[in-house]
């Protein structure tokens, strides 16, 4: 018995939204579980790189691989126990790069396992449990459910998510270099405190994010995609970064700029050809700073994990 | 020439939306614009208090009027100067309640003046003066156009809002006590910085209010009515908010409990009866503080400021 499903990318924050917005991209995780047919034979896991241009990270293939941690918790939670798996990880969404690949690999695992075990647990608890794992909603919720998301972990613990259609002539541009920046280090730049006045910079262009989301407001978008809170902590550590933003300032059909997640992928939302037309511009910037990247432009997913 | 106008008292906050969420609420002072007749006369100020049951704020009748200073700026920017003329304000809106009482007095000039200079200025600018003499604009954008907004400062200075339909069958119930609290001593009691997680709490629940809104979704609406940016500082100098907001948890159809600006107004949102259910409930804990108080209970106010 095998399932096996396809989970896609994820950027969070948004600009505002730090630790709670969250979209689906077009580049996919496939995560599939297995009952080993020979039993004893413990926990098997197995990393298929499916993108050469890029390093697969140094995936635990033991108990402490985050896939398998995710599929314990909801085995327990279920009053099993994990005994004999196998789970391979055929990655394509590039690691450390801020594009949600550990929420994939997550979510993925907890989908799988969950069918193969005949579907007990719904969405709401597997939401709970990958963002446990995770530590924050914000990629597990658009990778589980696709498309724009606002989660939230409540005073008791529970996560609320709420899904927003996205604008469909909004497009999606990720810069991706061709370096990593752990999260961990990411997280470390960021303050413990923050003046209440950037706080409220923050709650005030995140309320309009979202009511220029519903309106497809592209003029108001423009004024909210701007941030107090995790960006001018972590923008030194993204290479071409300011740049780009300064870049992209004025420029026609471009919505803003936006570190991806904790970086160092860089999110641009732009309408029509915005993005085409100052790609050339863009590539020259990061050939200056020496660094490769590699830039593709999507629409949203509005799909989250599918069994394949 | 002479004319009045009626502008609403306004809520800001609204739990989550530490300055830049408000609403409109149709308690009204009037304000009425008129040149004088005799030259040389100068500035007249004359007060009014409509409403018995209130002390009117002992207001600057000259040049320090928050309405005059209003006007000022508004025939400034248009390049002419103020001379003769009397501002007379009808008050009906509690002063010192957290009900937008300064804010109406300031949209009520703003948009008095405006019309007897034969409306020069447009809704942008008076938002803009408004907000500038204010200090803030999340009372000041719901006086001049009713319902409830988001606004906010940009950058730039210039000031952005937006307006969002409101649940038609979400009721407000305000809690109005019968002493004053100075906006400058609920502000002074604020901190200069928080964490960056309380920061981050503000965010998410802010963005899910506005989603809630957008969606009439009471359950949501009840997981957003929270705060951790102003009200933790406020609520001991608010007498009976920590005790109603208890004694309202968990009851059917109330959706929140918030602080109405920066106090001592509470304002309660339900439903239905939701609150008619809890008001003799909520009469005691008031009774038992020795607080005297207003209750009243309100559909949302969606014009803003006329001319009447």
């Amino acid at each position: 018995m095998k399932v096996s499903v396809k989970v896609p990318a994820t950027s969070a924050n948004i600009g505002p939204g730090f630790d709670c917005l969250g979209l689906a991209l077009p580049i996919y995780n496939e995560i599939t579980v297995e009952e080993t047919v020979l039993p004893g034979s413990g926990v098997e896991i197995d990393v298929i790189d499916d993108n050469t241009a890029y390093d697969v990270i140094s995936v635990p293939k033991d108990e402490n691989n985050i896939a398998y941690k995710a599929i314990e918790l909801l085995y327990n939670f279920l009053g099993q126990t994990v005994s004999d798996i196998k789970i391979t990880i055929k990655t394509n969404i590039p690691v450390a790069r801020g594009l949600g690949s550990s929420a994939s690999v997550i979510v993925g695992g907890l989908v799988a396992a969950n069918e193969l075990l005949g579907r007990p647990s719904d969405n709401a608890l597997l939401l709970s449990i990958a963002s446990e794992v995770e530590g924050h909603p914000d990629n597990v919720a658009p990778a589980l459910f696709g498309g724009f998301c606002i989660s939230s972990v409540e005073d008791d613990g529970s996560v609320s998510y709420s899904h927003i259609d996205w604008p469909v002539d909004w497009k999606l541009t990720v810069i991706i270099p061709d370096y990593e920046l752990d999260t961990r280090i990411s997280r470390s730049v960021l303050p413990e405190s923050v003046s209440i006045s950037d706080a409220a910079y923050n709650v005030r262009k995140c309320a309009m994010l979202i009511d220029s989301v519903y309106k497809s407001d592209a003029e108001l978008m423009k004024k909210c995609l701007k941030d107090k809170l995790h960006q001018p902590y972590r923008e030194n550590l993204i290479s071409g970064f300011k740049e780009t933003r300064e870049l992209l300032a004025d420029k026609d059909d471009i919505l803003g700029c936006v570190i991806s997640g904790a970086g160092p992928t860089i999110l641009v939302i732009s309408k029509n050809d915005g993005f085409e037309n100052v790609k050339d511009d863009v590539k020259k910037v990061f050939e200056g700073l020496n660094v490769n990247c590699d830039i593709r432009t999507f629409n949203i997913e509005n799909e989250g994990t599918k069994v394949i």
